[in-house]
């Protein structure tokens, strides 16, 4: 099957070099071949926004193609388990897939990057690391290890830091916290003397309201809400330190990569873009009435304390140079990405958060309405 | 002309109904009619980031129909003047432009907000405004009048204050100043007293040198290092009130867009997008380094006083009542954009803005390389 494809769009270089030219090409059907994959996502339905990205994607994908390309969407556990998205799309058993490479830090810790990780980048600066610093090229080598290739497709935005039954005042109150928390952001608050729980999404809020877990993380207001995280624990921290700019992947088997013409190529990267973009900013427009409702029920909306920020940034710090001393990977992208996040943040401190922090503080003082 | 390529693509109503089917369409010629296009950008090749974006969105409209739908881009003053790009399109002199409504504030004010407005949203906010708070909807009301749609395409981040050749201190200090600065934000700088003027960017070096002008504001560090300001104005003020978000925007002739294939549709906004990414995230990427050699090279960067941006704030709620008050299309338009922006920065103070000023902190502190 994959040999019979390989020679169906085998005639595509030519297809490709007419591209070039400023001729218009005749049409050749091979040039749009007729393929029906399917997507395999790490998302339910229920994250409309999240499961939406890998749907647009998907809408797109048949949009351009006039319908010959076809991706058929398949929710998380419908026909892959969640968390076994990167597997599937490695070994072919789906060509594509929307998922996070933080769900695959047990194969290497190194994938996170795709992602982001905690004190990183935000979803601006994830974007210019990915296009323009070398965040492409580096997760490229990391991921051709799996047989995939994987697109920047989504980013929630800077997180909440989720719900909690007690006031976190100090660090030491993360001590012995039961706190659902996955990834590296959970090997950082083990660092911290917290108890890191992965569980899955469906199954937090009976652990929340049993008193088995002390504190859940998800997402931010708009998800949150759904899941009804309020009911059961009072404060809600801000903001979710280990996730400022979270980027979700349209993930792609390598082979059948190589075997679009180029023309299909573009459209999936294309397709990628603007699903990521209608992701962030349905993100962006949803949340504020999430949370102005969520306030009005009663949460109690609190920041998280300078010092237990400065210890997880102190424990993320040595986390990662533990990590680089024994993954070659690791430090390879690490070496790169750390000094880019230094002048990312530089040159945002000038012109983008001074107008932001102005704005911010006409807000406060009730100047914008 | 436009008659038979109406024709010729008029047989494409059934292929769009086939793209909503879930089976596979016959290769239908007409489904992706040959086509060349030209698109006039107002920017000139040398602002290649901007001109880049237009340059960008072409290229991947040809790449994603193999060639068959070919756009052709000319730069600034080429074939059409770089501030008459929404005339040609409306006229169908060319069937695309790359622009930015705050060109066209002497047609309707109202355009600008498809750019930004002083003290707009950030880039993140204007996206969300576009896609889901209503923005795109309104503006295509008045874009209609002038027989185009706009799509956006690109954004430059927040932007720099601008060269001055003395410091500014008080609102005061704005009093006089000559100061090269176009469009609405120019508006708000007459009201603080100042000369607003419309310099070209090839004659503000000369002006500024000979002290024509006393400032000039720009793009950003990437800009404005090879327009060489720092050479001949040794102050460069922080943030560009006037342009924390400015979008520009992809046009094409509404007759033009009606008549396209649905899946030609698709492509175009998919394009927009993929080339809006590319081009923010470049200057987000590119502008460090050269804000970090005009710093080594004597420029001293300032930022703004509080006073000067408080009363500029409240010139620009003057003005935007002074329009609102004779314009009834700026002012449906303003009444949906004040109450979004006002619910986007209340929600961005929360996760987003803590997460960056931690950041900014940790950068501030040394404790980031």
């Amino acid at each position: 099957m994959q040999r019979r494809k390989f020679l169906r769009t085998a005639g595509i270089g030519g297809g490709a070099a007419v591209v070039a030219s400023t001729v218009a090409a005749p049409a050749i059907a091979q040039s749009m071949p007729e393929l029906k994959w399917r997507l395999a996502s790490s998302f339910p339905k229920s994250l409309d926004t999240l499961y939406g990205a890998g749907e647009n994607f998907t809408k797109f994908i048949g949009e351009m193609t006039d319908n010959k390309f076809q991706v058929r969407i398949f929710a998380s556990g419908e026909i892959v388990p969640g968390l076994q998205v990167l597997d599937a799309v490695q070994n072919g058993t789906v060509e594509m897939g929307h998922s996070a490479g933080t769900y695959y830090i047990g194969k290497d810790p190194t994938l996170a990057f795709d992602t982001t990780l905690p004190f990183g980048m935000n979803a601006r600066q994830q974007e210019a690391w990915m296009n323009w610093g070398g965040g492409k090229e580096l997760l490229g080598e990391v991921y051709k290890d799996y047989n995939t290739i994987s697109i920047p497709c989504g980013n929630t935005g800077a997180q909440m830091g989720g719900w909690f039954r007690k006031e976190i005042k100090t660090p030491e109150d993360m001590k012995g916290l039961k706190f659902r928390i996955a990834g590296i952001a959970g090997m950082v608050c083990a660092k911290l003397g917290s108890v890191p729980q992965q569980i899955a999404g469906g199954d937090i809020y009976p652990a929340l309201e049993k008193g088995t877990i002390d504190a859940a993380e998800w997402v931010g207001p708009y998800d949150d809400q759904k899941l009804g995280f309020n009911k059961i624990a009072p404060y809600y921290y801000y903001p979710g330190w280990w996730e400022g700019g979270p980027q979700t992947s349209a993930y792609i088997n390598l082979q059948k990569w190589n075997e679009l013409p180029k023309g299909y190529q573009s459209v999936i990267q294309s397709a990628a873009a603007r699903a990521q973009a209608i992701m962030l900013s349905k993100y962006d427009a949803e949340n504020p009435k999430a949370l102005r409702e969520l306030m009005a029920a009663g949460t109690k909306l609190l920041p998280f304390p300078q010092s237990v920020m400065e210890a997880a940034f102190n424990a993320s710090n040595e986390l990662y140079a533990e990590i680089s001393a024994k993954n070659p990977k690791f430090k390879k992208v690490y070496e790169n990405w750390k000094p880019f996040r230094n002048e990312e943040i530089l040159w945002f401190r000038v012109a983008e958060f001074t107008f932001d922090s102005f704005m911010a503080r006409q807000s406060a003082a009730n100047k914008l309405g």
